[in-house]
Order: C-alpha cells, then structure tokens, then sequence
C-alpha cells in the first residue's frame, strides 16, 4: 500500500479552532497554561512503579496489555485477546511473541482514527519516544524496537518520566486493605516525587463485589475492629481513613453502579448491615446499603476533611463469556442512565450546606450535565462538579462538559481535568488535551464578546492548576 | 491586582460567529430584528411596578436581593444568604449594610464569567446604566453609588423603563386568587403601557402545594362556587378564567412537577378530587389530580380561546434547610428527565387535533427537544414548542434548541422567545441575546447554503415578532 | 408578494464550513465520494416500481401523498389531511384535485425552511427535475405541470432514474408473508439493477400488532408449518428466511418498540408462546415474547448468515384519531427514550461474540449514542451501529451521531448511510447530504490537526461505499 512511512507530526495548534480569530486567542491564552506542572488529583497508575523505579519492559506490555481502552476497540473488530497476549482470569496468558501482538495492533492502528486513544498514543510515540513515522504494519517492528530499546535506558524509568513530565503530584488509589507500603517506600527514599494515595473502598461497601467477603474479614484483621457490627465497620473505615491522609491522600473515591444515597436511622442501618454481613441482602438492600455508607463517608469527611468523590454509572464487567475467561476490567464497562436529584437528596438534606464538605460529582450520563448536575452545583456550597470522564474525555466530549455545564454551573464550581488513567506515559498528553480545549472554549468565548481576553487568561490558569489544587485540597 | 478598572463594553457583533462570512450574514440579519419592539408573553415582573410607578430602592436590592438566579451563583460558592440580605421565611433580614452586600456581589463577579447572567447584567450596566467600567471589588462603591442614584430619578421609574425598552406588551403572571387590582389600575391610569396577566392556577391544582387547602377556600369565597365539588371547583375556574381574560390574560400557564395528563370520567374524577378536598390524597393520586385537571384547562381552552403553556420538570425547593429558613425560591429548583410522549397522550387523544386549541410545551429536559418535543411538535396541530427556557437560556442552550427542534419541529412550530423573568431591567438584555443566537444560527445555514439570505431575513422577523403574537394570541 | 420567482440552486459548497481551511478539505474529501455509486442496504422503496417499470403518476401523487414526513409538517400547521387527498383508512379519498393540493403544499412550502425535507425537495426539484425556480405559491403550477409531463417520458420512468441514479444496489424491506414475485419479475426481467429484499417479521412477532392472528395464519399457510407451537413458529422462520436470503436478502430488520431481548428455557418460550397464540397474552408478556424472538432470529443469523438489524423505541401511530380515520403511518409516530445496556444483555451473553454475527443498532434515542451504544460497539465483535436514523437523518442529527459516537465507538463499527426512505427521488439526495456531512465532520479532524488529510480521504470511501458493503455483507 503505502511506499513509504507517512511522517508523524503534533501540530503546535492541535485542537484549536481553524478559524485565525480564535486560534490566534488560543494560542495566546495556552502559552499561559502549556508550561505549567501537572496536577493529576485523581488516577490509577501503580505506586510500585516509583517506589521501585524499574524499567517497563517492553512496547506490548507497556502500552497494549495494561489498557483495555486500547485493545476493547481492536476486540470490538474480531481481534481475540489471546492474538495479544492478555491475561486470562486464571492468570494463564496465551504464549504470544509480544512484537507479533504489536504487529497485530500496529497493522489496525486505522481503526482508532479520531480517537482519544489515538490522539493520546500519537503523542507519546512522537514526544515521550520521539517517533517521527506513522505507526502502521510497515512501521510496526521499528516502533517495537525503538520503544523497547528506549525503556531499558535511565530516561524512561518511572521517575525520570515522572520528572520529565513535570509532574506535581499524582495521586494512586488504593483498596483499604492496601498496605500503602509504596508509597511509604517512596517517601522512605528521599525522591522528591509527590505521590499520594486516594481511599477507594468499594470492595468492603459493595455487597455484590465478588471479593466482598473476603475484603470484610481482612478489613477486620487489619483495623482490629469487629467489622460485623455496624459501628466496628464504622469506626474501621475511620481509621483506615486517617491511615490513608497520614500517607498523603486527600481524597476518597467512590464508584457505585448508582448515585443513590440514604440516612437511615441508626437502629436501621443496624439491621440493613446485619442483613449485609449474613450474605442475605437482596440486590434492593445491596442498593440500599451502598446509599447509607455513602452517607457515612460524607459525615466522615466532614471530621476528617477528606474531600469525597462520587463516580457513578457504570454496568461493570458486561461481557459474561470475557468476564468468565479473562476476569474484570477487560473494555466491557457500559454506561447507565444516571439520575442525580433525588438520589443525592438524602445525603444533600444532611451536608449539602455544609462548608467543610466537598463532594465532586462525575458521571457517565450526559443528559445529566445541563439537566441535573450544573444545577446541583450552581446551588449547593459542598458540590463540585469533576470533568468530563472515562468515555468522555475525549475533545468532543470535553467541549460537551464546558457547553453544558456553563450555563448553570459556571467554571468555578468545576475542579480541573483528571487523567483518571492507569497508562503512566499518557499523563501529559491527556492534561495537553484538556488544557488545549479549555483554551478553545474559551477563545470562543472571547471570539464571540461573551468575555475578555484577560479574564480567560486568568480562567485557562484557574481551570489548569488552581482549581484542582483547590477542590482536592492540595497543599 | 489591577491598578485601573478594566473597561465595560459591549461588542456590535456580539454572539456572532468569528467566522467571517457567518458574521457578516448575522449583522444584515439583526439590523431586521435589532430595533423591533420587545413581546414578552411570559414573564414574572411585578404589576405593582407599572401600577405605582415606585422608584426602585438601591442596586441592592433592585439586582441581587430578588434575583435567585444571581444570588445562587454566589451561594454555591460559600457565601451565605444573610451577608447578601435575603429575607428569610419568618419575614425577618439580617441586618446588612445593601452596600457591603454589593460588594460582596461585586468582589466575586468572576465566578459568572461566561454565564448568561453575567452577559444580561453586563447589558444592564452598559446600556441602562451607562457604566464604562467593568464590575469588580475596585468598582463595587462606584457602581452602588452610580445606581442607586440613577434610580431616584423619573428616566428609571418603571414607566419610564417601559418605554425606553420599546416593550410592545409584557404579561404578568398571577394565581386565580389575585384580585388583578394591579392590572385595573395600570388600564384605569391613561398609561398606555400593555401590561397583561396570565392565569396560573397551580396554588388551587396542585394538592402537594403547601398553601392548596387555604388557596382552595379562598378560591370558593372569590367566586361564590362551592369548590369543594367538582363541578364547582370546575365551574369556579371558568369564571376566574374569564375574569383573567377580561383583564386581558390570552393564556394561561402550568407548572407541574411532571407532564402527566388524564382523561377520567366524570364519575372518576369526582372521586378522585372528593379524595383531594378531603386531603387524602397519596403522591399518585395528587399526580393524578393535575394530570386531570390539564385536561379540564385544555377543555376550557377551546371554550374560552386561552392558550395554554405547561412548564413541567422542576424539583423545586430541593434544599431542606435551605427551604426550611429562607422559604421558596432560594435558588435550589433542579430539573427532573421529563417524559412527553405517554404523558401527554390522554390530553392530545381529545383535544390534539383541534385546531382551536394551542399547548405550548417547554422542558427542562434537553435530551426531549429531537426525542420527544420537536416530532410532537412536527405533527399535532394544537402543539408548539415554547422556547429553551430556564436553565437553558443561554447563548448554547438557545443554540442546542435551535439544533435540536430544528429536523422534526421546524421554525414555525416554535414560538418566539420568552424572558421569564422578574428581572425588569434585564429584559431588553435577554431579548437581544435570543434575537442574536437565532441570527447567528440562520447565519450559519445561510452560510452553509441551505437556506438563501432572503428566507432568513423574513424568517428572524417571524422568530423575534410575528411567531410570539400568532402563538399567544395577542392582538 | 414576490413579483418575480426566486432562483433555485444547489451550491457546490453546500453543507461544508464556511471556514475557508474547512471547505477547502472538505472539498477535496467530497471528490473522493461525489460519484461513487450509491449503496442503499436498508430502505423502504417498492419493489413492484422496478418490475413494472410504469409512468409514476403526477408530482402529488409522487411527491406529497405518499410522503408523510411532509404532509405532517402540513398537519402541524393546520392543513388537513383531506385537503391534500391523503387516503382515509376506509380506502375512500377526498375529491381533491391533485393541482390544488400542490397548491396547498407549495403556498406553505416555507414551513420546511431549514428542515431536511426542504433539503431533499430542493435537490429532487433542482437535479432530477430540472427546475430553476424556487416553489411557492407563485411557481406552483409551473411545478406541478413540470414534474408530472416529465414522469410521463421514458427517463422518468422507476428503471431508468435507478440508473440514472448510479445505484449499484437496493434493499427493500418485505413482510415473511410476501411471495416475493416483484423481486422474481426484477431478476427474471433480464434488466441488470440489484433490487432485494430484507426480511422484517414484525407481522408475525409482535403479538400487539392488529394484524397478529392473521398474519400468523397466513405464515402457516406459506410454510407448510404449526405456526402454532414453538418448534413449528421457529421452523416457519428458517425456511422464509431461506426464501428470503435466495431472494437476495442479506439482512433482516426487528422494529420494536423497545430494545428488550431474552433468552428464556425451551419449557419458559413454549409455555409464553402458547399464551401467545391464544391471544392471552399481556402486554408484559408481549415485550417478552418480542424479546425472545430477537434472540431466535439472532440464533437464525449464525447460521444463515442474515445480518440482524435492531430498529427499536418509536410510538407508532400516537395519534388517536388520526389512526381511526386514516389509519397507519400519517406522520404521528413518535420516539420513546430507549435503554440498551440491560436490555440486549441477554442476547449478548449468548452472542455477542460471535464472530459470525452481526448485529446493526439504531436509535431514536440520541442520549444513548455516547453513553450505551458507542460503549457498547467500541466492545462487542458482533455489534455495529447503523447511521443517525429517521427524525435524525438531518445533517445536525448526523453530526451529533459523529460527534458523540466517535470516541467510544470509532468510524469502523459503524456502518455508513442508510436513506431508510420510500422516496425514491430523494435517494441521491440524501446520500448526498450524508457524504457531505462525513466530508464536513473529517474535514474539521484535518483542520485542527487530528486526523492527516491522507487518512480522512480514505475513511471518507469507507463511510460511503466499504462499510455498508462489509456490514450488510453484500457481494
């Protein structure tokens, strides 16, 4: 097909309009914003790789294997995992030479056109590894050697990655149970990286986590708290808290299937938890108690400052054959119908006016923005609205998020871009995204009359890096 | 941080596309529309205003005191009610200095950046107040001062406005129970001001309002009818319509939490509202109740030509403390997903192809536009669509109407703009924004060649005047 | 009014930005696909036009009456649907001289303004007819006596504007019901067009339909099976979708009113269809009965072949009155919100990855393009998403499908354009706007640098020519 590899470039005006009137005003107002540090309050990338500071290993495992945002479009086209060499659920993996499974990738590269993902891998093949040919099947082995090459080198182990991206801090998240020994081990060794924890407990608060069981016994062995009483569990959850803000996190993170929140009286909570501990709670209790421990982290965080954040939304794990074959987390996660305003009522009539609580609010529903959530958070002195998320961080959807939220919420009652993700060498592409679209959203806005050129430069600085240390209380 | 206060202006090709030819195109467009005079068909202005022709007090408590959409904003952001000086629901104030709370406002203009409210108030700074200095701390004494002044004089008496606004008519809205005394005076003054009323009669609908049981009596003694029967209570809404109508009332407008609509028998809806009076009703029977007495208004409409609005798809009050401390409207109103198509079938099975019989629909639900509203709207005789109203009259909001009506519903199945507000002053504001988007979007399908320049010219006449009278009757 | 009658053009620009950067992309990706032959997988045209190859009658009889995306604007505006000789459910017809019902139609011709029917008139008017006169009152006659001498001529007869039309192949849509023989005259004629059919077994599904019992009765006639017990019913289906796939049909087609599937026990589907067929069923156990056969016929397509289409959540005939008069398909059906993510689920579970099956979605319910359906096709090997469909169809609905589809889904699960029409005139028409659109939409990629211009103008092929083929599996 093609003679020769076609050339890789980022253009310096990606993302902004192609009208000259508003590009020229995003280019003014990202010159504000392109040099500034990354703040990345909320992410999953694994505290293991800066405490021990290896070298990844290779371009498949670094870049294919772990992202399932990646290889979910190359199965949604009849890819099977096995050809990529992903893991199966009982740990087996198909014996796959890992520069064949790039080769598989890198020969269907076209499918992802337009894509974040695209976008995102674009430019860290052309800034992080320097790549200045299109990947495709003509290109693959070069791709799979260069990078692979690069990773053994000094520059591109994790905290040279992270010092090169200019990273402020980063938060991890991390189970209850979790030791926090990598991050005391970061601490420990007199690295200069900020990496902090964030309290994600859904698997001692969801009834139907396969794991449940066994997250609630260890939940006792570890806070010596008797777990199986209503205020043992209460007060377990207090100290791993205060555990997790002594190792630096600011934040928990909550990712339910809805939003619904409740205030039970104590003697119901009581006999809702009784019910839950004896494995009897139907799929309605199971709802019911989710909603109460919501409730009880935000009368939590009111003691303990911890700002809250709900993520709800999400019919985990869709696919019954894949989850069966290879476990969780394998691209089958589908967006819910989402509703907020009396879901979040209960929890609302409690601390909703509250000025030491915080709640960022995300959600996978669209229909919510404008409808729902701009309103909350245009009201309520504790809500915060996050950015657009998972399946909308995208341009299109990132210009959705300003578009709909604006009217009703304003900027200020937003908190900044997440990265949200587990592929470290992402990081400074996705905050290049966000930041690039504030800036054309803005320079509309200014293009337009509806605001001046000085008060968006103030902004783009705001939605790039004061918002977020704000909203997520970071020192 | 600033030495000099910043400039105010506002921009001749605001909200007008960067683009030049689209600009170009919205600028011959607006020179049609730009000087016409202003219809508002649905609003909430004070009669008493025209009737008494009172001076306005102080910026204060002009601007920010009875504007929740304003005061929201600055609520959601930690500021409390009482450092602004918002009554509370005993009657009592704190005691605060208007002009402190003025800067308070004033100190936190950045948080509307990008805001309509901002745009309306910027409009009314620049254009009725003559103000060439942007808001801010800096200017805060300015501005009160300046303001407060300006409104001790004849030019800024609520007549004088009127006029200076080139409003053609402007309606008022008032429950069956108002005595329209108001509205007698305004005729009975010589002022040739149009200030009109519209019949609202959800205090006497609704059985989950709190004042339904004392509004229901009162409603009996105005009209002489023995309400507590159907026929009566049917028969009293008749008589209150007339009298509206007489007082020059061409419509009448409906607030409900949802748009259910019924059709029981007779014998059926006897019951049901025995079951009402006697304050038995459940929340599904209430429900049942205004979804009935629609289409009773519906009925009374082709009897008595009244066009009928239903604005359904609002949580109001949603703040418990909020509500329990400061009463109604506080800005904690929160949109519901409303659904149209099953809900309004029983009312349209009777009343949809009548061609004497006109319901316009609004929503606060924008996933309903190309859904549900826009192929009703396309089809049914007796259906319009009513503006983006509310949250969503903004410049985008406005926009995605447009976009979203557009395909099903077309321009002639819309309405015209409606301001919907108690801000008087920011009337002409709120017009000029609608009349610039609709020409900015006919602009871009002039420019795009789906439509010829002479097609938009007569047609953003139709949006901006023709529409509104046609829809609402108005002579 | 006017005194002379206005120009009619199609400029070559149309539908592209008027940003000069953007069109001139966009034109360089619309020569790659201006005249490509036009590939119509799913419409709704009659296949007895092309067998008999007869004089269509006159512009009213062509171009109004059968059309009721245009009468209904019509309606919607108070025209009645006597006045334009629409035929009653009866059989019988007003007397309306098809001249005055032009008349009615090209008096009102601006209420289409803006809308995709005044889009596709235009072009039909412009390129097929060759008139150069915009319609209106004025040009009526002028049209009506144009457009109904030009059907009497030969170019204008249904084989030769195939033809002319560069199709290169046609779907039809038939009941299991129809022998077919249109289809057996089209092949035995020797002329050379591909007409063929899809098979669309709503008739003999939907046990809510009012043609259920006998339609049912019928099917096991033709069959020669016991239609009546569930083995037989099944049996009934293979063998007329074997009929149907010799017949040319590659697809089938599913219009319900939701989305829901099932996959109950032999013992659980023999018992409900029993219900079934004795007319007992309720309306729960319809939905269910529905959702069953969805995943019979997606069993059937494993192994014949046929590409399953899913074309749910519409409210047909919402129109009560209307419905008694005139019958079906006046213009009154209305969308519902429609869930996917729980309701294909178990069709998924059983299919959803197969390789050899391929499931098309469509929606009305444009809320779940982002948030349920491109999730959802950006995973499953079996599932792709068919263009924006019907109220949809406009170039603001297409650009919404992109915008909100790509970065889930990507353009490769998705299937180009669908005319979906009994238009036959406006079939250039509307892929035209389609392949505008996608030009339009990449052309933005290129120009904010997402996408290369290389990549776009080979995408742009396969969104209008390589895509429908490959997913309609045509040869």
């Amino acid at each position: 097909m093609n003679t020769a590899p076609r050339p890789l470039a980022l253009h310096e005006d990606r993302l902004f309009s192609s009208d000259p009137v508003q590009r020229a005003i995003a280019r003014r107002l990202f010159a504000q914003v392109e040099e500034l540090p990354i703040v990345s309050p909320h992410g999953h990338t694994d505290p293991s790789w800066f405490a021990d500071n290896a070298s990844f290993v290779n371009a498949t495992e670094l870049l294919l294997v772990p992202d399932h945002y990646v290889f979910r479009m190359l199965y949604s086209q009849g890819v099977s995992l096995d050809a990529l060499g992903i893991p199966r659920a009982d740990g087996s993996r198909a014996a796959v030479d890992p520069r064949e499974a790039w080769r598989v990738f890198a020969s269907r590269f076209h499918l992802f056109r337009g894509t974040p993902s695209s976008m995102w891998l674009n430019h860290v093949f052309h800034d992080v590894f320097g790549l200045r040919a299109r990947l495709g099947a003509d290109t693959s082995d070069l791709y799979f050697d260069h990078i692979t090459e690069a990773l053994q080198t000094a520059n591109f182990r994790p905290r040279a990655l992270f010092e090169r991206f200019n990273i402020e801090l980063i938060a991890t998240t991390e189970s209850p149970l979790d030791p926090l020994q990598h991050h005391a081990a970061i601490r420990e060794s007199g690295w200069k990286g900020r990496v902090v924890t964030a309290y994600r407990p859904d698997p001692v608060v969801d009834p139907e986590h396969e794991q449940f069981p066994d997250a609630l016994r260890r939940f006792g062995e570890i806070t010596g708290e008797d777990v199986y009483r209503w205020d043992g569990y209460l007060r377990a959850h207090r100290q791993r808290r205060a555990y997790f803000a002594a190792a630096g996190a600011t934040s928990t993170d909550h990712g339910h299937a809805s939003a619904a929140t409740a205030d039970l009286s104590r003697a119901e909570a009581e006999r809702l938890f009784d019910t839950v501990v004896r494995g009897k709670a139907s799929a309605a209790e199971a709802e019911l108690f989710r909603a109460q421990v919501l409730t009880e982290m935000a009368a939590m965080s009111l003691d303990d400052g911890l700002v809250m954040q709900l993520h709800p939304g999400c019919f985990r794990n869709h696919n019954r054959q894949l989850f069966e074959h290879y476990g969780r987390d394998k691209g089958a996660d589908i967006p819910l119908r989402t509703e907020y305003v009396n879901a979040l009522k209960p929890l609302l009539d409690r601390f909703g006016n509250e000025p030491r609580f915080q709640l960022i609010l995300f959600t996978l529903d669209e229909s919510t923005y404008s409808r729902e959530l701009a309103p909350l958070a245009g009201h309520y002195p504790s809500l915060f609205l996050g950015p657009a998320w998972w399946f909308h961080d995208a341009p299109e959807g990132m210009w959705r998020f300003r578009e709909q939220t604006l009217a009703s919420g304003g900027f200020y009652n937003t908190v900044g871009f997440n990265d949200d993700t587990r592929a470290f060498l992402s990081i400074p592409a996705r905050h290049d995204v966000a930041r690039r679209i504030d800036c054309a959203f803005l320079a509309k806005l200014v293009a337009e009359h509806r605001m001046d050129e000085d008060e968006a430069a103030e902004l783009v600085v705001d939605l790039a890096y004061r918002l977020p240390k704000k909203a997520y209380r970071l020192p």
